[in-house]
Parts: structure tokens; sequence; C-alpha cells
């Protein structure tokens, strides 16, 4: 029997290469994808921030509920760097990934799966207390 | 003589244990503190975003122009896991990690360190465009 070690978070690490440079050099498309992937996912979005480089190259990063998602694209190479971070044990990243693949049409791709906060507690781990509506906040500076 | 091979980003995965649990729990010191790192660490911030769960939890993300920033905190197991994704060679993101773990008061932490975007090109790769004053565009949804 294989004993299980309980993680708070899950985190994929991901390169993209040979995107599609045309596509990752586009703020909406990159923010439509990193939206979408995090719905299919099944994680539910806090806020979405995505800037866009002069004259190449996006960052979005989307906080939500369960961690966050983020993206960071150079066109120049067709090269993304990925990371999904996620809590709790129903939100399914790999759809997430596979979908953020096709859409970017990477030709190749590597990713490194860590557990985090891996703490060896005799209780159940909670990934986040459970949102009551209207209590948790955001704020943005800038 | 050792060979070099450039990436485009440098990324530093800290898991912090045993941190002060009312600071990590605290929005506007989470915060403070990431912004404070950031400038530490010489980078340029774009946008913060903080989250706050009920009762207890924070997710803050700063958004810089070298990529970004985040960490998201489980004040009930004394617990942050905080991401320090940088590019270029400027920025100072070791600073940034030893003043976050004074901050957060984290008697244990570990780091891995990983190159992101190890592209073996015959050209000197470019973090990303120098940004011309009033080109670069941000955009924020909820």
């Amino acid at each position: 029997m294989v004993k299980k070690v309980q993680s708070l978070g899950n985190h994929l690490i991901v390169e993209l290469y040979e995107c599609h440079r045309e596509f990752i050099n586009d703020a909406r498309s990159v923010e439509n994808a990193l939206i979408n992937a995090v719905n299919i996912s099944g994680a539910k979005m806090v806020q979405s921030v995505v800037h866009e480089f002069n004259p190449h190259g996006i960052s979005g990063v989307v906080v939500i509920e369960e961690s966050h998602f983020s993206v960071h694209t150079w066109p120049e190479y067709g090269y993304c760097a990925l990371d999904i971070f996620t809590c709790g044990d129903e939100i399914d990243y790999y759809s997430a990934l596979h979908y953020l693949k096709e859409e970017f049409k990477a030709k190749n791709f590597s990713v490194t799966e860590m557990k985090r906060g891996m703490l060896d507690l005799p209780v159940k781990l909670l990934h986040k207390p459970k949102s009551e509506e209207g209590k948790n906040e955001t704020r943005i500076h800038n």
C-alpha cells in the first residue's frame, strides 16, 4: 500500500516551445486563453492582469480562488513560460494545460510537476477555507 | 572553461515554513512586503493584486516588467508558497528572497532555482524589449 502524502498546492511548471508567434503576441488572445483554461480547470477567477510589451511580449496572470495561472511570452523566440498553480483536489489542471498547449500551438513542451506545501500533519489539509459570498476581498494597485 | 547557457527567465520556487501567522494573514502586510521585495530586487512593478480569504489566507501577485512575484499563504499552518520569477541579468532576486524570509519570519525554508526558457540560440537572448515610455499597456479584468 503506497502511503499518500498530502500537499496544499499543485504546481505545473511548463515550458512551451515553437508556439504560434502571432497568437502569443496578442494580449487579448493570450488573456482569453488563460481565462478559458481557468474555467476548463474548474477554478474560479478572481482577477486577470495582462501586460503588453512594446514591440512584443505578453505577461498574463490570473489570480484564482485556488492560487494562480501565469504566462510570460517571448514571441520572437516562439517560447512561453507557463505556470499553473492550484490547490485542492478538484481542479483539473492537466485539462487546462492541454487546452493552452493547443491554443498556443506549441510543437514541443516540458512539464515539471511540483507539490507545494507538503506538510506531514495529522489532519486533512485544507487548501483554502470555502469562500462565503461577499466576505473575500480583492485589492489592486499600480 | 565552463560553457554558459543562456536562459530567458530565472524562477525561485520557495517554500517558507513556520512563518509568523498573524503577519501572513494580514493582506496589507503581505502586499507591502511583496512590493518592497520587488523594489529591493530592482524590478519595476506593473500591477499588484491581493486577495484575502475569509477567515484566513492571502494570495498576492505582483506583475512586474520582468515577470512576477507571487505568494500564497496558509496562516493556519504557518506556511507560504512563494515564487519569484524574473528576467534579465540585473534583478537581485536573492536579496528579495532574503527580505521576504525575514519579513515573514520563516524559521525554515527551501528554494528550488529553475532556469526558464533555456534556449540554445546563436544570439544574445533579450529578456524583454526595453519599454518605451507610454507604449506598454496593462489591462485588468475581474
